[in-house]
């Protein structure tokens, strides 16, 4: 098992002295003192509205919003990001999971052909410390969606900067989620273009930046993502888990993104939340294993199946 | 007769700890002491014009405002929801009303053809309280509408998310109307896509959500709009109740949406106040006493009836 | 001559406490303590630029702006409403004059068919209250215009609300112009939609509406504004004058609006200062007489004729 | 040679109390004691670019920014009128001259057929006063210009209210430039239009306004330029000057404005600084002779001859 | 090897008394005395995205984010620009850089055919200062890059005049990198057009104005770009170095710059950073020696060759 000590965390210099302990105790408890990030991503039911919970692709279980914090809470992970109203109606009940509110949404109503994506900050960050202090939950970070490309891309820009100074202010990490998205956009799993956003988001300053993984012709997206790792610098990357896939095949994913390409985690919604609780737990405890353990593929497997 | 108690109550975390007994005394009254809440909707003269006031669906007693306060002190109800001006020339008389604020409201002229809708903002939350304070009316709560789906749903969601929040700092309760509108929605009725409507209001931390009834060719509107109950999680769902229908049919479609599918409550309006005052007040205790004693329809027919 | 006490007039309940005092007197002295409003409108320099005050239809003093101080020095009336910047050049002069401070205002340059209309804010209330006091004359109110069924309806409510509630905490009265514009409107002078207008205001909480005088196609406009009148509730509806007219003929209609229709007064522009001062200021005194002094369309063309 | 004395001058009541002594100042510096301005319009660089500096147009010396000042300091004149940015450079050199900061700017480039103009606020007034204060320079008054029929009129009508309102704030007077131009406006030089435009000045509280000359087929510009003057009441208009015209023509038109229109001065810029600095200070001083010594053109015009 | 002394600094007059100091001291320091600007520039992540530093244009050692700070670091230069992020991730570690913030930056996806460019403001000056104390880092000044001519224009020329304004109350620095670019612009290196730029960056006060080097048919653009030089007055010019060129071909055009057109300086990225580590930091000092130690091309020539 990989470990990180507090004194290897290069606390960026925006953090300002008197919150410079918050951020490294924020940073080794959401990289469960590895340097790695597990994210659970339970922001879909505005992204996706109900597509994702309700259907042949989802468990009975995943039609309740408390499915989300029954899988935080039993499985193992680094943060479960997801928006502020869902933390504010559960929290009480789930005090133990660790938090990372998911500053923007949008539906996904409106189609690209019609109009470029625009996803709108919902709270500012003194609204997040104070939620933080009044909730008592542990809320160690914010996530914002970029939409890199689009016509609103000044927008967003401007909006995530805020955030990722706002929040380092508190001593809160960041998470960008960054995706080339619009009619300018003719491919968004580009290897070079996933580059560029990973790079974007290391001048936004972001702790770690999250990004679909690249896919071309007749190239091992294991291999191609390498450019992206490197674009980002010290900011880490993470990749987006995407819709539901063959469970084996998920996981040698993940293992190839952190043993391959370099990623520092991953970022798991669907892969997780659409089984039954009891095998949505299975597959946290076995990427968790991956990303935090250094286990093996196999040995993850092992986990999701029980055994 | 249901009820619950104040223990029964669980205050979402964004209200602060000096906030908590006001949030709780108002979730009480605002749903009778059961967890149900009855709406009676009177903020159509912005968002239908004169429309619903004035005309062969209307009774004449409509077109005067007051028959809104009228009915209000007459008949029983959780809260009575319209626009702050109305509230603040006719509240001195009606001290007894329990209110909801609209915070927002559009007219219907320009179509969707024409523009897809935003309803904008008319007050901020510390207003609201400000004038809670000077008129000393019980002004229980907030409501606000979002059109899903709308190229504008980036500011309402942003503006509701933040209605919200602050509503909550002053205890106060928290009503959203959401509804899919736009040239992206095909079908407004789409149980899945009303689902998604309530999922969002989850997400954006409402207490209520209000959605019109699902619609759905070869299907029960009672059995499909479960899923938007479900969706919801421990956000309370209310039905819109529409324009003015069979009486009979009507308090069927209300008892069926709280016993089959399983929704708090409702907000009602035109099947209310186009009637004439007395007819008007035995509508509202036939409603509430499906939603708030647990009448069967022919009970709550019988007081309609005025038997 | 009618008139009402200081004890008849219903305070809004957004007014403070330390406000009700200032709103009774300005309510009383705007109304000439009958309860009724006499506007002299003189905003028009902006609305229509020069053409209202220079060319055949105007009396040669027109084309001074101190036209319509000498009028409003000289003649009887409730308030004078116009911009700003005039009341601050000449109000020196006319201290005696009770003023409506127009919050907003645009030309007519741009027509309706290339771009609905949007007047825009350009004064906060406490600047009109800084206004107020260093200028020390009796600025009684302000005024604002919404074009609803605008594309920039949203806008125009949201700035409305906003002066109306702020005007109130200063005491100060509020007269919405409120009229149905831009390419989703066909009929500007349906009496339906103009008493939808007229509901809007109330639902705005303004103390007074401005709407134009409705007419159809073999209706009488006196019998069918009734509607609006009774869908503005206690918030009081007056009519704008439109151009000039006949004097027996608008004298007649202004007597019709109160005592058929239940018209709380006028908002008269052109039929006024497009005359010579002497004239002006007796249609001035005719207006008068009918609004506030209860007299017969008779008496008050003898007053116009200087008899 | 005509003169005021300081109790001929109306302050305008939007200018408090403490403020009045300063007004009155600046309005005699500005107006060189006689209640005429003669403005030295240098606000070129942005509005036109490099165009009226560099080729055949302009002398060689006028590519250098310092020529303005250089004039400014040389000649005679009212005020000389200029971005904030070349003051700031230019005046710890000139600090004799007194200054009018243009507020807004905008280059010529995006044509009216491609986009209505509109022109940005660069500053607000508080930072003005800091500005005057910091740098210690005779910072008389402000100006800013509006585009009238331009679809972005709202934004610029409700910039220049906020401008001269919060101007008069602090004493500093006020000259806004207002040019009918968009989509909608046909004739931009329309005797009836420019009108309009000085009547939205005075509406404004602009102190002096500055308008193009107006021509009409068949009519003496001085003449049909006399409806604009009326129609501004107390508030003064200057005419813009225009591209380079021959010297004794161009004299003769200022002498008419004044004289025969009423105009009470003048705003020039490329009729001065296009010419090289000796030519350009006695050009200056032709123009100040008929603006503030009441000297005839033949005076004029030796003056500028050198003679 | 030219030098200045602190008396020769022209200290812009919105610096207020308390921040001269300030100003004089990164004024020496970020033109190393000399009043010449060398500017390394590595803002390219976000505005070219991995283009610059992926593929066969670019070093491999030009993958890594840590490449600019090691040149920074190793190499002689004035001031090294970047955003935030990649400040505020590696300065830690690169403290005695001198550093300059690029307050804004924009992708290349959206192509200007698609829409007009609009660069947002990612921070305020208040944050940068902030930042600058902080970090302790040498912060010398800001950057932001205007598009003339674009339909934003209005935008980036009031975000651009309050950062200088905001920014020389700090005693920070400022450049401007002033490009024409949008739908009415058919030549963006037009040395007219260019001068105009310049032009406009003097206007907004800033210290120093990046722009493109003029090109012309059957013109040295050496000669043409005086226009330019002389345009911009006291606000100084410097060269954006654009795309990788042959050194020798370089180095000559910088030498131009200063020599003949007299520009102050240069603002060099890709001709330096697309290089392996070592040769990158002789061309910086190949760079630094004829912009700062008045050397010949011959003799940067040699140090660029490491001779």
């Amino acid at each position: 098992m990989i470990s990180i000590k507090r004194s290897d965390i290069k606390v960026p210099l925006d953090v300002p002295e008197e919150a410079r302990e918050t951020y490294v105790e924020n940073y080794m408890e959401i990289t469960n003192s590895t340097g790695r990030l597990m994210l659970f991503a339970g922001d879909q039911k505005v992204e996706h509205l109900n597509d994702d919970f309700y259907g042949e692709e989802a468990a009975a279980d995943d039609n309740d919003p408390e499915h989300l914090f029954r899988i935080a809470h039993q499985g193992k992970m680094g943060v479960f990001a997801t928006q502020l109203g869902l933390i504010a109606r559960y929290g009480m009940d789930y005090t133990d999971v660790p938090y990372l509110v998911k500053i923007n949404s949008k539906s996904h109503l409106v189609p690209t052909e019609q109009m470029d994506p625009f996803s709108n900050q919902w709270y500012d960050i003194p609204q997040i410390a104070e939620f933080r202090d009044n909730s008592k939950l542990k809320i160690l970070g914010v996530g914002y969606t970029i939409y890199l490309g689009s016509e609103y891309e000044a927008d967003m820009l401007a909006q995530a900067a805020q955030i990722v100074y706002d929040a380092h202010q508190y001593g809160m990490l960041t998470v960008l989620w960054i995706y080339p998205r619009g009619a300018a956009v003719a491919d968004e799993k580009d290897p070079h273009l996933i580059a560029g956003a990973t790079g974007v988001g290391a001048c936004l300053n972001a702790d770690f930046v999250k990004v679909n993984y690249p896919k071309k012709e007749g190239h091992s997206s294991a291999e191609i993502f390498k450019e992206a790792v490197f674009a980002a610098g010290r900011t880490k990357v993470v990749c987006a888990g995407g819709s539901s896939d063959d469970p084996e095949a998920f996981l040698k994913k993940l293992h190839d993104q952190i043993h391959v390409s370099g990623a520092m985690g991953n970022a798991t919604g669907r892969n997780i939340h659409q089984k039954p609780l009891d095998e949505a737990v299975r597959m946290c405890n076995a990427i968790y294993a991956i990303t935090i353990e250094d286990a093996t593929v196999e040995e993850a497997l092992m986990i999701y199946m029980g055994k």
